[in-house]
């Protein structure tokens, strides 16, 4: 796993993460206090309906499945004797929109797509690779979608 | 505090944050496990040269401190007899960038600017409001930067 070996067009399942109402009450504590995060009478009379998820939740959800999908990738990619390379600093997102809110008990499927990959001029050991990732829910419906920049090292830093 | 009373061009203490060792850990064992935001060895080898933050903590604190922020405005206006609306829904965000690693210790503060603010078709009785928010750190380096969007109710519906 470098550079070379991510694919335009490739697509990679995450994984998939059930939000308890527990964990989502936690993170909503400790980062997003919002009344529809956290209190049921609040959350009814938003637009929301319902408690649900703070977004940042759900970007962080899919941070760490990205994470644990990309270690198990390159452990693979160890055993067969192939060159791994740790991701690296990510210069930012675009787009991420929240299309659905995240109920307790949803489930959310996230997958990768390589949109893009691009040598810069700041890093030449390293390139670019912009992925769209999208999280779908049980029922089939897309709640989320960011387009993420990770620096991914080079095998061939003169290629 | 309602969709009227964002002023564009108006800019917005969120307040600052203290980034612990300990803080860095817990969020990136449970939402992005890298080695550079684990292990000191790992990170000393990596671009970043330490244990930095995941921007994904970041983003979450800075989350938390424009909450809050809002309710203490809310409170505010509320003491002063003005009509006060909860935050809405967020669509998400544009052009997030972390321009610099958070280390232990590190405190940013969190401003955010009124850049822009438009009625939706969608939503007749909300206005969206997209606000500029920059973190800069104890050097004054600023290493976060994100425009977000947030729905906010009208005192004028029909205005």
């Amino acid at each position: 796993m470098t550079y070379e070996d991510f694919v335009i067009g490739s697509t990679h399942p995450f994984g998939a993460h059930r939000f308890t109402a527990e964990e989502i009450r936690r993170f909503a504590l400790a980062y997003d206090p919002q009344p529809f995060h956290l209190d049921e009478a609040a959350a009814k009379a938003s637009p929301f309906g319902a408690i649900c998820a703070s977004g940042w939740h759900t970007a962080s959800v899919m941070m760490g499945l990205l994470t644990r999908y990309f270690v198990r990738t390159s452990e693979r990619a160890r055993l067969e004797g192939r060159t791994v390379s740790p991701l690296g600093p990510s210069p930012g997102f675009d787009d991420l929109k929240w299309l659905r809110a995240v109920y307790p008990g949803d489930t959310i499927e996230f997958t990768g797509r390589v949109a893009s990959k691009r040598d810069t001029e700041s890093r030449p050991a390293w390139g670019l690779v912009s992925v769209e990732t999208t999280g779908i829910n049980q029922k089939g419906e897309t709640v989320f979608v960011i387009t993420g920049h990770v620096f991914v090292a080079k095998r061939h830093p003169a290629a």
